[in-house]
């Protein structure tokens, strides 16, 4: 028979089963925390209508869109999870609860050329509130608390949340009567980090025609920093000139203000005059998080407030606030930079389990017993030395195998060996669980940051 | 601004928030189960070259199947787990330890007349076992035990597993000289349940040409019924004419013999001889699971044991056993059947708190430790009335809120309503923490069958 080369599409990420499994607890990680915020889960299809997902119309995304005929129908794959909420929360507006809470972790396709770490089906990993009509400055003020426990509770350690508020930006051009070109002013503001101070002023007094005076009030502006005490404080001296800005501030002071009691410590958290997000779609609170050893990789979790989801499918007015993870992009970061745990989060299986009985029932009910108890188990059963069954166990990561012969089946004692040490106890049932138990939750988290 | 028409396709399902969460339960409970016994996660990609989907060829799945050009590309959208497994391992064979077992919960699509409870895009989760060269028939016997957990940690009370085996009935028609009919009889055999006997004997000697005399023999053997112990000793009457059916025989008993080890009643579990599977594909055990009170739906979880995984991808012979759940549409008969837990594993949250008080640092601080308790929690701070949140948190099945007023914050003490008995107790966080955990772990399982 002919046989067809197996491969996988370039730009298509296929994992190994350990950095799968890895992959996995992330994503189990990510369920749990957003959870424990009382968000839904939801799930919308990969496919849509095409004039459905288009709705917004055009720029660069469409061309990148998987889109395509079948039958008389006009399809296309979605390229982000934020469309196909917009559409879920018009077209079932009635029979929802507001605040509208959501999760969704989903692969979305976008035909981008493929490069190193760049990917045309990835995960997207979206959190949003969505009110209706109003919605509260304080769920700003939860979002990065979210943001701090998601990465928290994966092992990463060495991170900071950075916020901002469009309208104090919005509030300040226009005190400047540069509103019409705040847009412009913005995503040049935004390459600060990219291209420094003196290429800033260049694009706002050569490209944008911005005076050489407002262009320093600007630089000022972006220049303040320090802790979120003093970067408030310096605001708080343009107050009363713009009451967009004052709203602004408001916000952002409550934002921080309650910080603290969502569990959010100030090392993890600061102020940045400097974020805005390129997307215009933002009017409120905006957030950026970084990984403080690796600047080069940007955001790794960004989002903000808005006042208008699903303007392009209904008159509701539906303001909501969202971030979104690019968790393969992420994934693919971690992978690249040594942050993954290879231990326990990347096995199968806690215990394997060897019998070396002909009847192998005893082995069998053991394995039944402590999974019972909430342990994962391999039988390893197949016809194979014993030796290549160790090393199965030990390719596999699994931390622990029980032998199971006659005498231990005899005297109905376990013989554990935790692989990593070589250390090997014969015990009763109850004490070789609690050893196995206790391992595990010394095994570490799915990232290991120094 | 022009709307368009927010809409999703046909065939696609798109669940409201509760129904969602419920889904999500089922998932995560089917994640935690295949887990238990040392399965792999894995994750292919939605999207393949439409050679490498199609390599196995033809057949009525070809013309359901969503392909499409992208460029230079002819792309396919996967329409199953099974190939894009069989790519996988094919193309990761070096890479892979055998046994290598994984579990795959993932969409696949098919184009699909739409109709009442089919779906063009639908969960599959299978498990698989694949073996190098050979595979233990322990395995075989493992896979029950799997389904009979998975169901029963559902919720779900009244099923039975049907366990049979093809070498059996391959020797048994070889003994009858019909092995070149085998698979048109078998095909036959299969739909006794929906045609009747009369109609099977009519179908096999009118359009198969099978004599009256191994009709009756055919009819006789598949008759035999009753428990496990009567069915396999019958069976014994015909050991030692076919070398083929003593296998089989011999299988089935191991299967059998052990699956009280593996925890599985006899209750749930019969050898049924009328049990084939249409796939030729299948060639040893072979496995259906149906809902006791509800027969017409046919089987909810199926599989096999083949002896040939990927032979269009490679030589090397890969054999395995698996089974799989359509999710999409067990979930859409659980809920036509009203079989559903609409109480806590369809609410977003377990517990709502209502801040009363200017200041709500309180209230999130007590958010915040409630959820390091792994309680989920929601916090209403919008501008409503007292009434409409609590009508919030009932219409979202939360089963308790706790109102935070001056008075509970004074006096340090928590006031907890449970909503569906209107019982209100004012403790301390422990007391109120413990009677939280332990209405949660009375609220049923996600399946409530009587």
């Amino acid at each position: 028979m002919e046989k067809i080369k197996p491969r996988t599409l370039s730009g298509f990420m296929e994992l190994l089963p350990q950095k799968q499994a890895q992959m996995e607890r992330v994503m189990e990680i990510l369920r749990e925390t957003y959870a424990l915020y009382g968000f839904y889960p939801l799930d919308t299809p990969v496919l849509e209508a095409s004039d459905v997902l288009l709705a917004k119309g055009g720029g660069e995304t469409e061309k990148q869109i998987y889109r395509f005929q079948k039958g008389d129908s006009d399809l296309a794959m979605r390229f982000d999870l934020t469309v196909p909420l917009a559409k879920y929360v018009a077209l079932n507006y009635g029979q929802l609860v507001f605040p509208f809470r959501r999760y969704q972790i989903g692969k979305v396709y976008r035909g981008e050329r493929a490069q190193r770490g760049r990917f045309r089906e990835f995960y997207q990993a979206d959190i949003d509130i969505i009110g209706d009509g109003q919605l509260d400055i304080i769920n700003e003020a939860e979002i990065p608390s979210i943001i701090y426990q998601i990465f928290t509770r994966l092992g990463l350690q060495r991170f900071r949340i950075s916020v901002n508020n469009r309208k104090i930006l919005n509030g300040f051009y226009a005190m400047l009567g540069l509103t019409e070109k705040s847009g412009d002013i913005m995503r040049t503001v935004d390459k600060l980090d990219k291209i420094g101070a003196e290429k800033v002023r260049a694009v706002l007094t050569e490209e944008l025609s911005v005076c050489t005076q407002d262009a320093d009030e600007i630089l000022g502006f972006i220049a303040i920093s320090g802790g979120n005490d003093a970067v408030l404080a310096a605001l708080e001296n343009y107050r009363g000139r713009n009451a967009v800005f004052d709203e602004g501030l408001d916000e952002l002071k409550t934002v921080v203000q309650y910080l603290a009691a969502f569990g959010v410590p100030e090392s993890h958290f600061a102020v940045d005059l400097t974020i805005a997000r390129g997307l215009d779609y933002y009017t409120g609170t905006v957030y950026e998080t970084t990984m403080l050893d690796h600047p080069e990789i940007g955001s790794i979790c960004s989002g903000g407030r808005y006042d208008n989801l699903a303007g392009y499918y209904t008159d509701k007015k539906l303001p909501g606030v969202g971030i979104s993870i690019g968790l393969t992009r992420l994934f693919f970061v971690l992978e690249d930079k040594n942050y993954l745990n290879e231990n326990p989060p990347a096995a199968p299986a806690d215990v394997m389990i060897l019998p070396m009985t002909e009847d192998i029932a005893p082995s069998i009910a053991l394995a039944t017993q402590l999974r019972e108890h909430g342990v994962r188990v391999q039988l390893h059963c197949e016809k194979k030395k014993f030796k290549a069954k160790i090393t199965c166990a030990d390719k596999l990561h699994i931390p622990y195998v029980i032998f199971m012969g006659e005498d231990e089946i005899a005297k109905n004692i376990i013989a554990l060996k935790e692989l990593a040490t070589g250390e090997q106890t014969n015990t009763g049932f109850e004490q070789a669980l609690a050893r196995i138990q206790a391992g595990l939750r010394n095994a570490g988290k799915v990232i290991l940051d120094q």
